[in-house]
């Protein structure tokens, strides 16, 4: 049975939901940031997906990096599968500006997580949601 | 026109190439790393790619993960489009240790690249084009 990693979990806020992936809300100010989890046991790397699986997953990533490019006025997209720590299969997709905290290093291991405010977590769901209308 | 970013091109070996991808493998012996670069000018964005390239070029990244973790005895692939520095589209796959020089931060801006030997090089090569057949 797929149950989402703690980590991810604490970190992160529902967004939405597909039939087959979960999609979160990291809790971090400093960028826009959703994670993409496949709601698939025991599986840690892309390969280990279906094709079809594979593709979703993806297309999902895919359709999120270019809400976030758009509606929040990046500079880059970085889209990243590590899972070093947390070995659940989930795709990072972070919204990156050139004045943002770790620019132009990646985000990962650098400084501490920042929480949103109620009002930006609030805005910043509405957003990627209103972009990703009926796209997946 | 097409033509490969410098800095890709002087930290790497050509693999293999595809109709749409270069195959490139990262000179630096502290892990086994390659590039899917697409050959296609002026994109920096996995959403600025059509369906049918973005579709070729991941399941490009995912044969070549697969290989990864299984030649070189891997705890985990490191799939990632960053950017930041290189805008040309590229994604890094990267065969990662627990016992690696970076583990368990990703790799990028730590420490210094170590050059292969032609021995290790060559190596490395051989291994992941048999690993490939005809998989792409």
């Amino acid at each position: 049975m797929f149950v989402l990693n703690s980590t991810l979990e604490n970190d992160s806020i529902p967004l939405m939901e597909t039939d087959l992936c979960l999609v979160r809300l990291i809790n971090d100010a400093r960028y826009p940031w959703v994670l993409v989890v496949p709601k698939i046991p025991d599986v840690s790397e892309l390969h280990e997906l279906s094709d079809a699986e594979y593709a979703e997953v993806m297309k999902t990533a895919r359709v999120l990096g270019g809400i976030l490019k758009d509606s929040f006025d990046a500079d880059k997209i970085n889209t990243a599968v590590i899972g070093n720590m947390v070995s659940q299969l989930h795709v990072h997709i972070v919204a990156r500006r050139r004045d943002d905290a770790a620019w132009p290093s990646p985000i990962w291991g650098v400084g501490d997580m920042e929480p949103l405010s109620d009002k930006e977590c609030a805005h910043r769901l509405e957003t990627i949601r209103v972009g990703i209308g009926d796209q997946i």
